[in-house]
């Protein structure tokens, strides 16, 4: 039996309001979303401030230490507390990071600080011994299914905007997870960590981004071992050739009944009728 | 006379094309934007991998270099020479980044690598020390002229999409600089790279982004000076909160006549009738 971490339910307020003026210049107030420093202590040492909309810190703990391969085994944690009165979130280790992790870390920083390609060096290497299931099938009518979901889904962003989401479903369309963030980066690392405190494997899920399909979405959908990744946005050359290596199967523009499908065409299963398929 | 560094004009390909097929299962080839690792090597050390759409490389690595407050005096470099067959930008300088810089360096990377708020430790100690003119003006007019020339203007993003882009204009309107490229930090390192190349000055300038207004977005502009910063976008709580510490002007959701703003109210200048004001 997996000993989980014992993990703190600390909330705060996800909106602000603001004082704004028009083109006309008439006042209002609208809401915006929260942004807050969550600096990440593990074992007392200061590791990373990120700054996060605060609506899942602990996952957002979890799995930024899973998606920075700083701790490998869940098991290795005993608990995440996060505190907002000082912006914290410490966390306790069994063993500590450790010698290889530590270089770990040293090794993703410098790969690109407020890059896109933080994480790229590291993953790089990683790529090819990543397999993603090839047996894993995607039907257009649960394609369409979750898009739908995503686009009724309640969200701050549909209060304050300015924030990506992403969300977890299961092969049959069911929603599991739902994350935002300031940072799309953070919305995907707090859903990392939530399949990793749960136990859930990826391996037949379908993993949705707001954000656009670049290489370290690409590489974080494989390190969740995720083989269906769905984004409205676009995606970028190097996610798109990460794709086609990994043979994961990459749907830009998802939108309504429409959608791209760039690599990992065999997964997709036409199921939906063509009359019907185009509004 | 300022001593400029000597800069290459390496040039590549920026969009690349796929095969897709749609949601009726029909094939067809679209354009994607590039998507490049530019390996930054100081004095032949390497100092960071940055992914990049490739359009203006030499300025993104000078504005990497200034932003990051890695190299404070652009005299203390000779020369920025890019080669995309290695996927290098050689940088030399005259006195190396000495101790201080390579802290500064250090603590920037440990500060939220792959995370929104990558700089955001460090800034916040200098916000205070930034001083924004408080006699600039902006009138809606320009505000007006400058949202349509941006709407107008040639991009990569019309042909591939899933870009970021930003421009600097002057107070007149005039369009000074435009970048674009996969990630928004980037492009906004671009500019600045050419900024200072130029010795362009950002007291009276008016900056765009298509992205959204983030704490480090708005620490980007007070490091460039400028106090008008712009985005079709909307604005996160910790970007209200440090323009509103900086006397920012703050501009969101920017759209035709339309806009958004959330502080300095006091530089702003209504000069269209209220008649013509509203589409």
């Amino acid at each position: 039996m997996t000993v989980r971490p014992v993990l703190s339910s600390a909330t705060r307020k996800l909106t602000h309001d603001v004082d704004v003026m028009d083109e006309r210049g008439r006042s209002s107030i609208i809401a915006i979303p929260a942004e807050q420093p969550l600096t990440i202590y593990v074992d007392k040492r200061e590791l990373v401030t990120l700054m996060t909309l605060g609506g899942a810190p602990e996952a957002l703990t979890l799995g930024y230490l899973r998606n920075q391969r700083l701790i490998r085994d869940i098991e290795d944690i005993v608990s995440v507390q996060v505190d907002w009165d000082v912006d914290a979130a410490v966390v306790v280790t069994r063993g500590g990071l450790g010698e290889v992790a530590e270089r770990v870390a040293r090794q993703t920083v410098t790969s690109g600080s407020g890059a896109e390609g933080s994480v790229f060096t590291d993953l790089m290497e990683e790529v090819d011994t990543i397999s993603l299931p090839a047996d894993a099938r995607l039907k257009q009518s649960t394609l369409q299914t979750i898009i739908e979901k995503v686009r009724t889904h309640r969200s701050i962003y549909k209060q304050a905007g300015s924030l990506h989401g992403c969300a977890l479903f299961s092969s049959e369309g069911e929603l599991i997870y739902f994350a935002e963030d300031v940072g799309r980066h953070n919305a995907v690392d707090a859903i990392a960590g939530k399949m990793w405190f749960d136990g859930v494997p990826g391996g037949d899920k379908i993993f949705y981004t707001t954000g656009r399909l670049t290489s370290e979405m690409v590489m974080k959908g494989a390190q969740m071992g995720i083989p269906f990744l769905l984004s409205r946005s676009g995606a970028t050359q190097m996610g798109h050739m990460l794709a086609e290596r990994l043979n994961m199967s990459l749907f830009a523009r998802c939108s309504g009944p429409h959608f791209l499908l760039l690599s990992g065409t065999e997964r997709f299963i036409f199921d939906v009728e063509t009359s019907k398929n185009v509004s």
